[in-house]
């Protein structure tokens, strides 16, 4: 991207490529940390505009589908360098929307570039195609065999709602918008409300690259609106295939209802809500619970505790060295400070919850903080019961998105088992032990396998790792679909689907199936993977 | 299985190895040809009986999940060893209860046990596990990387709802049994009430492998009841994780309803309806039309028509080739003679079908052939109409589940495209083609990928290959999930989901992940294949 034409900020969605001044009102970006509105005004797309929108996507489609591995890539990473070319523009914008930290933001970027440039590689390997030839066997008895091949193909247009707590790396060029281009499918963004001025930003730049790569504008369109009306439209639209959602439980159980009333159903990858729990065994306590309690303290209030992998409740043994423990947390956490949090309504929401806490029977608050010096920075909070209160008050279970926790006291494996054992589904569990724990760990992992995407021991939860063996993902009502991750490069696979091919003539075979195998891809003969080195 | 404790039909169903009498009413298998009731009675299992099936194969679950790769494929063999040594017993019962030849039902046995000792293979071999490991990089820069492995798990029990017109390779033991098992997920079946001995007989098969393997009994439970209670009341269970389902478009979704209402939503992987299109194009009519007549004839009436890729809709060239075709067609459908279907009411629906395409304006009867000699043999029809038709008459689009066929005239490829692009989502797409049609055929083959699971040059859907590069699935509403297949061995990953451990102590860390690789997989390292030869 030339930097000499690089885009401002102006309002305007982006339908193919086209700029588009939204006529159903208008929003403006708001300053959490004062309230004030950041302008410009951004108009709010019609339903026309978001049909022409989704109407560009599928006609984009079949072309965006059939790009060849290097072209496909080398759009991935075009997308990358432009996001990179926005340069500080980006994190002082992202900055003044959200009221991260500028080094925050620009970390942010550098994994969400490195994403685009992993899901890159993947595309060129093309190991996703999942290409498997069983030949035909024209001697087989009784019935000759014919020759049947199977590659994996892109689901269609996807919808993708950004999240809030991540401006950058869960939202417009994020994960979802990143493995649904890897894997071959157009992409409407619905641009989130708290932070369009960055929405536009990024999508300037992935349109762009849409450009400079010579693929139809219609792969990409970014829309700002109404999430109650222009995405509830978009989720129920028939030419969209599949929705990449980042947000709360609430949202993202609307989309799922909007997805499967639709007279074609289709998928909803819906990341909602964690309480990422920790258990605390014995031995973990013996060496350093100070370090512990302040790791905890650190993972706890990292971004006002606005993670998805917020360690929000942990498990901790009855006796004087949890008592220890708990403890030195107190007294870390009743020293914390708040920070400025995402909007006004995600503040709210935080003390709402606090205040919950603060009220259940059963449950004492050990700590509070301070709060931080803006409207929107409620005061970290501590809170303890016990292991029996847990099975029986299921608000312990609820998240508080930001910097509140809760410590439960268990006496002895089985009250912890229980414990694990009620808890619904998770993205994380986290294990601290040591060798002396191993007995009670062999019995919690398979409960915690069943609860949870990601199994950690000795870390923490918050920071999730791009890679090709990373689970952001678990059961609902973590998300909707288990079965998947929203990082890492398995998450191409959510918006493909199989197709096979039965006696299809050598020329028609789409390139990953033909038998001279131009792609050199690692293909799959007779269920025997043949790696290609 | 020892032949001469060979179990008899008794009308029990079998809760986690035991025989139980259902309590809630009772049923009778129907002999389709006479209408008579074959003996014994059928109890229909309480909500209680049920509950005490799901309990026991969540009880087993973990125990099931951690079976070594040999011992899981060891009770995949045993039970198609079982179901291979109940003989002629089982065709002769399944004759009776279905109308279909006793030849037929022994081939359909072939392919359940061949189709078990496939996943048998996979589930040695390991691929499904999909490990992936992204070893610790502690020198990272800025911050390290910690030690990061994936594997797939089992998704919990799941039921299973078998279909009619498949009673062994699509039914109580049949691939969503299998793949389920595969997985490592205990399975509960809801016995198919047109061959419940049937079912039994498979069922004491698959109990008593369970038992000669030393798995717990709570592994497999097949239990008899009312679809519209019972299922529904299994598909709610929150013990139950996962669906497999064949059977009825109406069926399907009420399952998908009562899947998504759950306040913990499963997947449902539903095989439901498809009129699998063909299209003849012109060149694949200069050679043999005749021989093509009698293959199409041939596929579409095939098992009376009772195959979920019967070829029900077939587009043909206008102009005097396809003439030929078309009476070649006529003249060898209206001399077939209709075969017992499997029940009464799938003999009316297919009538009342073949009554509401009588009566659609602007399609014709072309032929009809004779009824058999049995009450529910309807006489096979064949009809025609244009591609304008086609595309403002939604009836043509519903599947009539028998030897029923439209033939749609199609002038120039505009009209055939149009036609295609019409489709609603099937399991297979044909084309009749030779080298002169090779544009064409380029031109058509994108568009069916958008719509179907398997596509097929020169050949006919009937016959579903049971191997590694199969797609028996589609979009809505030939399935309710397209991203997957109920047969072939990629049906294992329904039933799975990913988990990934961080930073977990190789001793703790579950075979398929540890350093040693004890179980000899092909793993990804970093993303790359390392493939053990």
């Amino acid at each position: 991207m030339d930097t000499t034409t690089r885009p401002a900020v102006t309002g305007r969605s982006i339908i193919a490529g086209e700029a588009v001044t939204g006529s159903a009102g208008s929003i403006h970006a708001v300053d959490p940390a004062t309230g004030r509105d950041i302008e410009p005004a951004f108009g709010m797309v019609t339903e026309a505009q978001l049909t022409a929108a989704t109407t560009a996507a599928a006609e984009a489609f079949d072309v965006y589908r059939a790009t060849t591995p290097e072209a496909r890539a080398a759009f991935l990473e075009r997308i990358a360098d432009n996001i990179d070319a926005l340069g500080d523009e980006l994190t002082e914008r992202a900055a003044l929307e959200t009221g991260l930290p500028a080094a925050r933001l620009s970390g942010e970027r550098g994994r969400t570039v490195g994403q685009l440039r992993l899901f890159a590689g993947v595309v060129r390997n093309g190991d996703h195609l999942q290409a498997r030839l069983d030949p035909a066997q024209p001697e087989r008895s009784p019935l000759p065999r014919l020759d049947i091949r199977q590659r994996h193909i892109a689901l269609g247009p996807v919808a993708v709602f950004g999240a809030s707590n991540f401006p950058l790396a869960f939202s417009t060029g994020g994960g979802d918008t990143a493995s649904a281009l890897a894997a071959g499918c157009p992409v409407v963004v619905k641009a989130h409300n708290a932070h369009p001025g960055t929405a536009e930003l990024v999508g300037h730049a992935i349109s762009q690259a849409v450009a400079e790569s010579g693929l139809p504008a219609g792969v990409f369109s970014l829309v700002f609106g109404a999430g109650a009306s222009v995405g509830q439209a978009l989720a129920a639209d028939p030419r969209i295939k599949a929705i990449g959602f980042t947000g709360s439980r609430g949202a993202g159980v609307a989309l799922m209802k909007t997805a499967a009333g639709r007279p074609e159903p289709i998928p909803v990858y819906a990341e909602m809500s964690s309480i990422n729990p920790v258990a605390v065994l014995p031995g973990a306590l013996l060496s350093d619970p100070r370090q512990l309690a302040a790791d905890f303290v650190a993972s706890l209030t990292l971004g006002a505790g606005q993670f998805c992998t917020n360690p929000g409740l942990i498990f901790v043994p009855s006796g004087s060295d949890g008592d220890a423990f708990v403890a030195a947390t107190a007294a870390l956490l009743g020293s914390a400070r708040g920070a400025t949090m995402l909007t006004a309504g995600i503040a709210a929401s935080c003390r709402s919850g606090i205040d919950e806490l603060r009220t259940t029977d059963g449950v004492d608050l050990v700590a509070e903080g301070r709060p931080g010096g803006t409207e929107n920075a409620p005061a970290p909070a501590l809170f303890t019961s016990s292991a029996r209160t847990f099975l029986t008050r299921p608000a312990l279970q609820e998240e508080v998105f930001g910097s509140a926790g809760v410590i439960i006291r268990y006496s002895g494996e089985q009250e912890l088992r229980s414990g694990l054992e009620a808890l619904q589904g998770q993205l994380t569990a986290t294990v601290h032990a040591t060798d002396t724990d191993h007995a009670t760990a062999v019995d919690v992992l398979p409960i915690l396998e069943r609860k949870v995407g990601r199994i950690l021991f000795n870390s923490w939860p918050t920071g999730v790792e791009v890679g090709h063996a990373m689970v952001h993902g678990g059961p609902f009502p973590a998300t909707s679909d288990s079965r998947t991750t929203s990082v890492g490069s398995l998450a191409i696979a959510r918006f493909q689907r199989p197709v096979s091919y039965q006696n299809v003539p050598d020329a028609l075979l789409p390139a990953p199936l033909q038998e001279s195998n131009p792609w050199s891809l690692n293909r799959r003969i007779d269920g025997m993977v043949q790696a290609q080195g």
